[in-house]
């Protein structure tokens, strides 16, 4: 028997026609790609939406088609989102940071019918040239006085699409498993694979993060994602503020430290979500300013693992640290790291052994560790194994790559991230499936190793991988980058890990470099580095 | 085209397997109807949910079955909302107020194949002996030690059940849509009307309570639902404070200000719920007192209006109040009410002209106010008209009563309620549309009337009615109780509102009572007043 409820489905449109109602004057404040900052509301939002919507259809583009966006976090972005999935087209959002060849590769397996482009990254488009024959339509996301000279014609102007239209428009109702969004996660083996948000996923989601557990947030948040909104959809927090009439900060192209110190500090952002590589540079900036942004409360962390240092560091300035996981296959929402009442009381160690796991299941999400059989493990906070996880936020497959080998009959998807589970229900990542190195039949953990390379203080950065041997199989070696103005030795380097290793743990040897090889969305490559150091042995 | 995520649903019993995992220490504390004061974990509730799920199965329950439930907030309460919805059992929660005709044609209506009934309210079912013909079995919901003398042999007792059973159990895996809970509505004319809850319904409405813009629900709030779990689920709440971890403080029976005072002064209690009846007495204890209970952050209040006395009393003590609106039939949260950002800054007098608005539609719900024809009318805080709601959970019918006239094609709920809806987006109810007051073709809010009598220091509550009248075909009468010591007079009272609303809005007559009469749920029962004040003119 069902209940005797309203059927209505879970729509993205909905969202920022709440938002427009609700919180119609909460401003979205963005650090535009021309150089002013842009400030407008969540109503003015909900108007150019619709008239983008509009455009989009006098462009042709129906119901499914796919719409690229290559875009730094701005309010025309936020924008296309809503138009785009609100309309029932499919917002496709690329990194701009991949190999041009890449690009080229996710826009037509996608099929995408339209690219809208940010002006910094128009000359990626136009290098494309003739190499992108299912795009139909180009959109520079400017005004006209913007575009650039030499744009071939046919290219189209943001605003001018905008102009034409009036700004209102019946959001369309449709079933809530439609496809909304597309983000192409790069593998460290084969082509990138899409993962295809649908509506129910995203506003679902959305309801998660916004939880007091979670984010938090609600129309006394003023929040700058640093993540952009090309990974994972800015971790879902466009969608997670229309709900909760949330302040938007939008940094736009500006990530460096001192760019988003100042954004931050001038227009009162209270809370803010990134990556640990934008986070050293904030930090930076704070150092230099001897304080934090004014307004700042907390900073959410993911994309890979905090370190102990790092939260010290932003507490020592006052501000709080959500240590959160999740990928672009989880929507990304899967744990949040926050204390438990009553943990307040633990002494510092303990407390920040518990700030640097990745936290708690938020409500909708399963997870479970499995070893190599896929029997699940004890909770015991010792045994580790991969983490596999479902719920409504959990992809199901890859977009045109079915029977992944991730996704199994049961739901269940392999993160091949491997972790312990402590008897509070605390995950912690100990490592990538693949990075885990093999020393004499046990394991050592190379996140292990590299948080306990980055406490010592003249180490900034530290990538750990396995290289061949052949008495034990592999054993790890360091490469690290120094602390500005620091000079480490090898040795110094090994006293201080002997300190919190065992002793077989201890890397074969310490490698000083300038800097480590980033991937696109800002993580150390493994892959570069063992191409470079992990020759076979002999 | 559909994204490709997991098609979990969303269920029940997910709530509690997540308090169970992720918050499994967190505490539910409950004020027995036995006596003594019972604590113990979301883990445990988890443990005996599953126990109970089994013994219902062993009584022969299946899938769809409804299970009535008569009984105060309790531990054991909240295992049976798990254990019912959990298994697929629709749980069926009667008010004990209700006059025992109206429960037996109630459980007659709904069919319900058993009753777990709280020990106070065992002489009610006894009582109905013979006139329960779906009831194929009941049991006292306490221990083997507390079944008193002279209870039927075939009554169950609810412990005995539970220690026969292994406390494992596979939740069931069904649709979302599945009817999970049904709560009669008295309405003023014929008999109560059935909201049949579903999964789906419940899990969203919790995500929407929960969020910081309502609620505020998390495993740092220390809950306290005054508001009966057999009046629409505690307002959600112990679904919502399971996908929180929020620790529950359960008043039993014991719902008097001096009780309430007491439980949550001694039990760290920092949020509570309920309607305005219940936080008179609350407010007397606290006067009497002198203070707060110790950690009391804030009260939600809804049900009826709260007025701006009850406001500024609660802030007097360091209380905030949340004022939210909502219905059986809408889950119930419809609105909440929060100042904006900025409006922190406003005088006392508009701050208060905005708290004690019903505050602005929560996401997922959608409102509009509309004539009598059905037009919709302007948002411009002035133009009122009924209100009427649509959103996943917003009923779309009654149980077993088709087509009944306040459900329309396109999802709307009329609610009966009238009221404005400013531009900001602040509904602020102004009456039932039954008993708004027609004077010489203009109406008159009985609600301001009320409000603007309880303004006045010697009067403690107020109900206006419109009693028929010749020349303007109808005119007020206030009826009033007096403060606790004062005598106010005719004279005093109509000078003071004579201040606060148009003269032709004076009541013709106020007239003294020692109490208003109450209904089931605690609301003024008008019907009565006007079966005895308002006879036909002449």
């Amino acid at each position: 028997m069902f209940g005797l409820m309203n059927d209505a489905p879970l729509l993205i449109a909905d969202t920022l026609v709440h938002a427009a109602r609700a919180h119609a004057d909460q401003e979205i404040v963005t650090q535009t790609v021309e150089g002013p900052i842009h400030r407008y509301t969540w109503s003015d939002c909900h108007h150019r939406a619709q008239q983008l919507a509009r455009a989009l259809a006098d462009l042709g583009l129906g119901f499914g088609d796919r719409v690229a966006t290559i875009a730094w976090n701005t309010h025309r972005h936020l924008e296309t989102y809503f138009a785009t999935s609100g309309s029932g087209l499919v917002c496709h959002t690329i990194n701009p940071r991949l190999h041009p060849e890449q690009v080229a590769y996710i826009v037509g397996h996608a099929e995408d019918r339209a690219i809208l482009v940010d002006l910094t990254m128009l000359p990626l488009v136009q290098a494309l040239a003739g190499k992108l024959p299912s795009v139909r339509h180009v959109v520079v996301m400017t005004d006209r006085a913007h575009m650039p000279d030499g744009v071939p014609a046919e290219f189209l102007c943001y605003e001018d699409l905008l102009a034409a239209q009036p700004a209102d428009y019946d959001w369309p109702r449709f079933d809530e498993r439609t496809a909304s969004s597309l983000c192409y996660t790069s593998g460290t083996t084969g082509n990138p694979k899409g993962v295809l948000y649908s509506h129910r996923s995203t506003v679902l989601h959305s309801f998660a993060i916004a939880l007091p557990g979670a984010f938090a947030l609600g129309e006394r948040v003023s929040l700058l994602p640093v993540v952009p909104m090309f990974h994972v959809n800015a971790w879902g927090t466009p969608y997670a503020a229309a709900i909760t009439g949330t302040r938007l900060v939008m940094p736009g192209p500006r990530l460096d430290g001192d760019s988003l110190f100042k954004l931050m500090d001038s227009d009162g952002v209270t809370k803010s979500a990134g990556v640990p590589t934008v986070w050293l540079g904030l930090l930076q900036a704070m150092k230099m300013a001897g304080r934090a942004p004014a307004a700042l409360e907390q900073v959410v962390i993911g994309g890979s693992a905090a370190s102990r240092t790092m939260i010290e560091a932003f507490e020592g300035f006052g501000v709080d640290v959500l240590h959160a996981w999740g990928m672009t296959e989880t929507s990304p929402l899967g744990t949040a790291c926050m204390l438990k009442p009553g943990r307040e009381a633990d002494d510092k160690d303990a407390r920040y052994a518990t700030l640097v796991k990745q936290g708690r299941t938020v409500f909708g999400v399963q997870s479970k560790i499995v070893d190599p059989d896929g029997a699940a493990l004890p909770h015991d906070g010792k045994a580790h194994g991969e983490v596999k996880v479902r719920g409504p936020w959990i992809a199901s497959g890859y977009y045109r790559q079915p029977d992944d080998s991730a996704f199994d009959a049961d739901g269940w998807f392999a993160t091949a991230d491997v972790a312990t589970i402590d008897p509070d229900g605390y995950m912690q990542i100990v490592d990538r499936t693949k990075d885990l190195i093999k020393s004499g039949g046990e394991w050592i953990s190379s996140i292990d190793l590299e948080n306990a390379a980055v406490a010592h203080a003249d180490i900034a950065q530290a990538a750990v991988i396995g290289i061949p041997d052949e008495r034990w199989g592999e054993r790890p070696l360091l490469i690290a980058v120094a602390a500005e103005g620091a000079d480490p030795t090898r040795e110094a380097v090994l006293v201080h890990l002997a300190d919190h290793v065992a002793k077989w743990w201890l890397p074969e040897e310490v490698i000083f470099v300038d800097q480590l090889p980033l991937g696109a969305t800002g993580k150390v490559q493994k892959t570069k580095l063992r191409e470079q150091y992990a020759r076979p042995a002999g």
